[in-house]
């Protein structure tokens, strides 16, 4: 018998949305500690696994993978052939990841103001 | 001897960041499917546990419990007498919770130009 296992759609699927609010839609693909610091390395001009993995935060690569995969499936990232010609493979912001710069800078302003010694 | 578990500082410390980045300090305290839902309904005038807990998204109450805390500790929110007088605990949002506006705008209208379906 073939080994079975819970599967998650690969396409991400409305009805597994909380509801139809928009903060929460974002946040049932956003919310969490290390997407939107995947968002903001491609914002910085980051775009490879290594890059990202290289940021201070120190994300694990597991996770790494898994959100980048998720973002893709989110048509927020695409992959794109890495600038050197090598096998490693590159990601930018599609017009829909673009979109979360305005977010993201509100974001960095509350950080910087309300968050003690906090920097850009 | 005494039981000991390992402790959270009630104190938020700035030590536990990953990064100086305000971006990253953010995800420290909001990073969650469910912070910014609680901010939300603060903002859109809910007060009360069990207005938040009867929020569509359906908040368990044991995290809604644990990030009632967090936010207090972060000065995010604060406690505030039931404005019916009864022992039941209200909350606001402080300056720095209010401040978290724009941003939760800049989510909104992320959410309803870029997924189908949402509405605010």
């Amino acid at each position: 018998m073939a080994k079975t296992k819970p599967t998650r759609s690969r396409k991400p699927d409305s009805a597994a949305r909380r509801s139809p609010c928009p903060v929460a839609c974002s946040l049932d693909i956003l919310g969490d500690r290390w997407s939107l610091l995947v968002i903001r390395d491609l914002l910085l001009g980051r775009t490879r696994f290594k890059d990202f993995s290289a940021s201070p935060e120190g994300i694990p690569t597991n996770i790494l993978s898994e959100r980048l995969v998720r973002l893709q499936q989110h048509e927020i990232i695409a992959q794109i052939p890495a600038a050197d010609g090598t096998k490693h493979r590159a990601y930018q912001l599609t017009p829909k990841g673009k979109a979360l710069g305005p977010m993201l800078k509100e974001m960095r302003d509350w950080g910087l103001k309300w968050e003690k010694g906090t920097r850009a």
